[in-house]
């Protein structure tokens, strides 16, 4: 068969994505050493080999999770022991690898919301002896054109001293503040620096989710990525979700202590990518969030209780640039935070954000887009009419809530598949680290290949008779085998048991009805669409096919569907880079029309149905054939 | 002879503006007895007559420092003794006054900085969830017009609870920030307040003079000034004048420490206008500052190394709001500073504001401004040129380096007529307070007497052999004893040095100087003036023949003078109470061209002229006729 793969990708990735079973047990760290295959044509780039005997190496064998596309290829995967089974795959035994470059990311238009100018107004003599102040305000009118300019204090103060620092050759620094409704811009000066400042200029993009944080410094010279980082968000230890940290926040000191937890979390975050890119923490102008409603009430301590009262009403949504000393964020004086807004309760600004991602608000074609987090958002429609929705999905597909579940972080198993045969799986790690967890990828793939393999049944349950010793009794009823205690990160078998299947059950049910009511409210049925698009920080294996097999996803055809990842993140990047984009989502927010679903008796009637896989009524899902 | 006095005047103020000796030794307070009066034909409103016998009261006997007109009045002034001497004053011996009614303040259209809007959002429902701070901005918008607003995160903490506390009914306070080159305006929402206040807003114009603070509390809906309070500067135990003020500024610490001291004079007025005008602290939106340009940096905590520095660089002049608590200033926390702009290190926002107050930025008449404060600043021109310098007059006007010298304060002498018979002085205090020390105007009045009367002679020294023992050799040479100890609120007696009177004379040349280089620059002798106005915080008493008699003010026809008393504090109280004012003063500001006189030569040979009395040039002063 032949397959494609990306230049750089890793030959087990290449492999997992087609579905060719390779017996990866550790995850792809290079530990193992089971996952070996052979080049017969053309080269890959491949290190850790030590696994491998001289004569193996002398033969061609690779480890295919420490080997590189770097052209064509064509590799055999030999037939392999696993148990006490040998396993014949004729079919796989070659695959033909072409490899295409990695597109290349999309670069939207800089324009951030700072500008940095170069500056050397007149040096002050006695025929002129206007303030340093009027004097960089003049500039930057005269020569920039750049009016009107306001200052605080701060910079003030520090003015004299830096403006002569280098004989009046300054870098301003301007923070850009659109009123689009008046076609005006004022500039904040956010700092004077010494000097003509070379050096590019950052910013951060940040997704602030309930399970998770995720971070990026941007570089706002080009608009690229400098580095990527992200951590539990350390509020969970105060509540798993949206509810039950409003509980919290309502006790005494509550809302202070869950706000400083996130920005510890955001902090380390600003750490970290500073770290990896090894640029200087005053580089960073501004950074722009994008969280849920709640999750953005906590970050700014805005008052959050009725949130969770009927009828659901935030403080705000649109909220003005912030100054991050005041949310005790460990950034430069000058530096401000922009924080997404959103369009209800719970529906967020990281929805708005992924709309702005997704683009649905500027396209004429019929889109559904669903984001699984913590919380299920839905928004249907196109640039005439946004509606959207919310669900209390869990955070199952986050993986909170399962004995062994995690968030799509190094560690987590993400591909998974389950050879038919021995029902052994192979298994594939976020960045090759011993497994750890599951997180939403691995959870969605495994549960479709074991209704498949009749391993589980429709109601969820495991078909006990299968002479498998992956699947045992454990200790809170029967349970799956993903990966060994030896073979894994931890000191304990990891295993989904089905107490972890019955919360998956209840969160795909969830999502379903909840996109099913949306569409319902706007007279559309599934097959009316032109797109879907889902979102979710849930890996970058989730395999549509699986999605659908459970019933997850709607069963259309399949060139309808496209990944966007975290699209929050990738819409506060997006911000980051053209700030015309984060005022577009002022917009965007403004325009989608929120529907209340558990006001909605139609909701827990698809809900209810929807808890059988793929769905109690099989004519949805006409694709899905089951073996069992 | 008869005198014209307002309704409310004390007969003493009738008196002495009349010039009419009656031997208020006491300063005003009703202690001494000495000033009693005979009322022959109508009445007066007359309090404390304990000092008085039956018998004279009934016949008609009042304390003139404590009897008011209520109408016109004939008042007996009887012959008394003092010291040994009877003393025959024929001409003064019937007075009739002719009472007319206090002139009512001039009302400025009143248009302030901040705005309050009764607000009652539509309460939310489930199909209208929008948040509680875009409820009031829809509110704001739709039913009043009000947009963009802008609040900070401070106010949308506050909002949910506030809101709800009175079923959606609020009050709504808005900072209005105009931005005159763009014709836009912005609304900043400063506070949100449950139920709808009815109680007026209030703000505070504010002189910061290097002396003496002054502070006015305004009524936003009227603006009517509803208390006034002054106190010195607590600076001056850093300093007298504002460059050994920088020099302080310069030491470790030490611009903090003059912050933190103005800040606390600052905060002691606040006290005071809202104890005697019974406001709540709460009611305070802004306070509106005059200063000159080394003040409100050292207000502001601007660097002020470069202002005594050539060229004389401040480090800003346009300052945009400040929040008071920025500045550690006890006032609301949605309350802001507002700073008059100034136009050069030594001609700043007090001056500004003086031009604002005084008009003659918007006239065609040729006007001279002089204000007098410890520094002298003048400004020429009219609404085509305004031209402005400064002098280091020093504060001998306002009481500074005198040793009995004080700022124009309760307990001050701002008055004096010297009896020319026995030399004895009848004075008049401020609030009728016992006699603390001599303020501006009493200075100004005394010296012009003793040289009229022969006690001075033109070079500033005393005449020996007067035979009176209120004239004697002191500490520091010969000094004239202006209150005596037991009639004093000292325990020492009030006088005037040789030493005083040579710093008086330095000041007033370096007046003199001032406005006759400025005028020379502009081309224009002192006769080709319309108007010459007159400011500073000397006290109310300042006589225009006994100023121009000493050489401090030019020898033109009277008519062409005015006062206008404490012009800064003028000029910021109607920048309270009118905005578009405040915003005028940015171009007034801008529209002034400073000249710096202390690099020209002219200006000292000037000053050598101008120290003598009235000046070494007796042509330049025809008018004044000495009798020696």
């Amino acid at each position: 068969m032949t397959i494609e793969g990306d230049i750089g990708q890793l030959l087990l990735d290449v492999a997992l994505e087609a579905g060719i079973f390779i017996p990866a047990a550790c995850g792809g760290s290079g530990a193992c050493g089971k996952c070996r295959v052979r080049i017969v044509q053309g080269s890959v780039d491949a290190l850790k080999l030590e696994k491998l005997t001289a004569a193996a190496k002398a033969e061609g064998y690779v480890l295919s999770c420490q080997a590189r596309l770097t052209g064509d290829v064509t590799v055999e995967v030999p037939r392999v022991k696993v148990g006490r089974k040998v396993i014949p795959r004729d079919e796989a035994e070659r695959m033909r690898v072409t490899a295409a470059p990695m597109e290349s990311p999309i670069i939207p238009e800089v324009n951030p919301m700072t500008v940095r100018v170069f500056l050397t107004p007149d040096t002050p003599e006695a025929e002129d002896n206007a303030s340093d102040y009027e004097r960089i305000v003049r500039t930057l009118k005269v020569d920039h054109d750049i009016f009107p300019v306001t200052a605080n204090l701060e910079v003030l103060r520090e003015l004299p001293l830096q403006v002569r620092q280098e004989d009046w050759k300054v870098t301003s620094f301007l923070q850009v503040e659109d009123f689009p409704g008046l076609d005006t811009t004022i500039y904040r000066m956010g700092k004077i620096s010494p000097g003509h400042i070379e050096e590019f200029p950052t910013a951060l993009a940040v997704d602030i989710g309930t399970t998770s944080l995720w971070g990026e410094l941007v570089n706002l010279d080009t608009g690229e990525v400098l580095a990527r980082a992200s951590r539990y968000n350390p509020q969970i230890s105060m509540g798993d979700d949206v509810i039950s940290r409003i509980v919290f926040a309502l006790k005494k000191d509550g809302l202070e202590k869950l706000q400083q937890q996130v920005v510890k979390g955001l902090n380390e975050i600003v750490d970290e990518v500073l770290e990896r890119s090894a640029r200087k923490r005053n580089s960073i102008d501004y950074m722009v969030t994008a969280g849920n409603t709640v999750m953005t009430h906590l970050f700014l301590r805005l008052y959050p209780k009725f949130l969770r009262e009927a009828p659901y009403v935030p403080a705000a949504q649109n909220v003005e640039p912030i100054p991050a000393l005041a949310l005790d964020l460990n950034l430069p004086s000058h530096a401000f935070v922009q924080v997404f807004p959103g369009v209800a309760s719970y529906v967020g600004g990281d929805i708005v954000s992924g709309v702005l991602a997704n683009g649905m608000w500027d396209s004429d074609e019929m889109t559904l887009f669903i984001d699984i987090g913590t919380n299920g958002e839905i928004v249907a429609g196109n640039r005439d009419l946004l509606m959207t929705a919310s669900c209390s999905a869990g955070p199952a597909f986050e993986g909170g809530g399962l004995e062994y579940g995690m968030r799509a972080a190094p560690g987590a198993i993400e591909g998974i598949l389950i050879d038919p045969d021995t029902y052994e799986p192979m298994i594939k790690t976020i960045d090759a680290k011993p497994a750890l967890g599951i997180c939403g990828s691995g959870i969605i793939n495994i549960i479709s290949q074991m209704l498949r393999l009749g391993i589980l049944n429709q109601n969820g349950k495991y078909a006990q008779t299968l002479g498998t010793d992956r699947l045992r009794e454990g200790r809170s009823g029967y349970e799956y085998v993903i990966c060994r205690a030896a073979e894994s990160g931890l000191d304990e078998d990891i295993v989904l048991t089905e107490v972890d299947l019955d919360n998956i059950l209840r969160a795909k049910a969830a999502m379903f009805s909840g996109y099913t009511c949306l569409l319902d409210k706007l007279g559309l049925s599934v097959d009316a669409l032109d797109r879907v698009i889902i979102a979710g920080a849930f890996g970058s294996f989730i395999n549509l096919e699986h999605a659908v097999t459970i019933g997850l996803l709607p069963d259309i055809p399949r060139d309808k569907f496209s990944f966007i990842g975290n699209s929050s993140l990738k819409g506060a990047r997006l911000a980051v880079t053209d700030r015309t984009l984060f005022n577009r989502s002022r917009d965007i927010a403004r325009s989608m029309t929120n529907i209340e679903l558990s006001e909605d008796p139609s909701y827990m009637d698809n809900f209810m149905a929807a808890l059988f896989l793929p769905h109690t009524r099989a004519e949805l899902f006409p694709s899905v054939r089951l073996e069992a």
